[in-house]
């Protein structure tokens, strides 16, 4: 099932170019009240909203996907993971261009550990990425985002799938720079997610899954996640090593060789084999 | 007024060495549902929820504080942020120390800009620190935490303090590595907040606060907030240039010479002027 948010926090099934309003499956969820449960709430309990989905679909009413605004797939995110220098033609580059390496000694995913994203990052493939900081390089770096469907802490890899609600396009947006990747990746709007959530099921494998990203038409990023350094099992496994993770944590599996400058008024395409394509607008800061 | 959250999930004002119980002013908290709203609940309604509390103290139940087992005052943090090489005497210690450096240029907090700690790495003062990877070495940090009362975006220096709810001590426990701060500083209670909130209108000013710390007895760390490079009112300017800071987001302001390794068993005494001092047990993994 491919499930999406829009509009004013709508719920929709994704099927073709429509989308179908089950938002009357949000009324399956617990209520909440002060202190939040861990985690988000409609990844953690997505089975049951899915089947109330399921049940809707047939009757719920209909609309055209390109009349839709998008919003992140997860409202709620309690950590938003980054893999860094995960996959090799990515290191190459880097180590070629110190526009992209600031100086750092490019070593390997197991020397840096994963980085954090700033949750109030995110968004849907509705709303711009508005640049900061515009007198630096803003990069583009398109990824497969894996979301997190249970409390997972200290999993191994061979269990680490079984921990997976689902998967979506991630763009991990960038300022190049000397600071911390973790500094650098957070700015608001810096983390898009989506354009909707395939579960799990849909997919028989994360490891073999074509991507690519256009920025204008023009083509920037083409890979395939099989040539991930740490795959999607062991990024799990290595995460919940050191934290626990929750539902709705989103891993940002890593970017191919090809990262590249974005400016306002560009427009990116992105596409995750299984997933789909989307495109997003890029604004200025004032626009 | 010094608020504390405690045993299971219960609201108090700390007064000398008992606690009230208020709990029934999180009943002002307005309700919630799916998505839940940006930032955390209880700092976004201080104001509702202090007066009530005023309201209560005089008739509600008094505890021990040493029988009551101390939460975060913050449930639900979007963002923990640290300011790393804050305080010049513990730049120069990380750069005579190649076990705190592992090989990193220590350069200035410009350069390397703020860090985040994973928010699942947060406990109160009751519970303990649980180390992993005992084989490398744990450090304790003492810091002054602020934590942000209303949302913040783009602030001037001169305005930020209007921002905070109130201040905490905060502990950045780290594990020594070349790894991301974002990584090593985020293992499952590797930060501490606490033992309460002391509201902002309590201290005249967080740029002129004693701290220490004590490892079973023995002195640690003592020093001041006036030695910090870039100040309480500088860090929330410049965290919100980057940024959108929500209510409840904390800030780990630095910390000061003297860190140093600890392990199971370990009794951590911590100290902030204004605050309080509070103590917090280490435990193994297994324990």
């Amino acid at each position: 099932m491919k499930l999406c948010r829009f509009n004013d926090h709508r719920l929709g099934v994704v099927e073709g170019d429509e989308v179908i309003d089950v938002s009357a499956a949000l009324y399956t969820l617990p209520p909440i009240s002060y202190p939040v449960p861990p985690g988000d709430l409609l990844i953690a309990h997505l089975p049951e909203v899915r089947s109330a989905a399921q049940q809707l679909q047939g009757s719920a009413p209909r609309l055209a996907l390109k009349d839709v605004s998008l919003l992140t797939p997860v409202a709620n995110p309690s950590k938003i993971i980054g893999a860094p220098i995960n996959y090799n033609d990515h290191i190459d580059e880097s180590r070629k261009d110190d526009g992209i390496a600031h100086g750092r000694k490019i070593t390997t995913i197991h020397d840096w550990g994963l980085f954090l994203k700033s949750s109030t990052s995110l968004i849907g493939f509705g709303e711009p990425i508005v640049l900061r900081h515009g007198e630096r390089r803003n990069d583009h770096e398109c990824e497969l985002a894996v979301v997190i469907g249970k409390h997972c802490n200290q999993v191994s890899a061979d269990q680490a799938l079984q921990y997976v609600a689902g998967y979506a396009i991630g763009l991990d947006i960038t300022l190049r720079g000397p600071e911390f990747q973790c500094w650098r990746k957070s700015i608001d709007t810096y983390s898009v997610l989506g354009p909707w959530l395939v579960t799990a099921d849909e997919l028989d494998s994360p490891d073999n899954l074509e991507l690519s990203l256009h920025v204008n038409g023009e083509p920037r990023q083409s890979s395939s996640t099989k040539h991930l350094v740490m795959g999607v099992a062991e990024l799990i496994a290595w995460a919940s090593s050191m934290y626990a993770l929750l539902p709705g944590d989103i891993i940002m599996t890593g970017t191919p060789a090809g990262v590249g400058p974005i400016v306002p008024g560009d427009q990116i395409q992105a596409y995750v084999q299984g997933v789909g394509s989307a495109t997003i607008q890029v604004a200025d800061r004032y626009a």
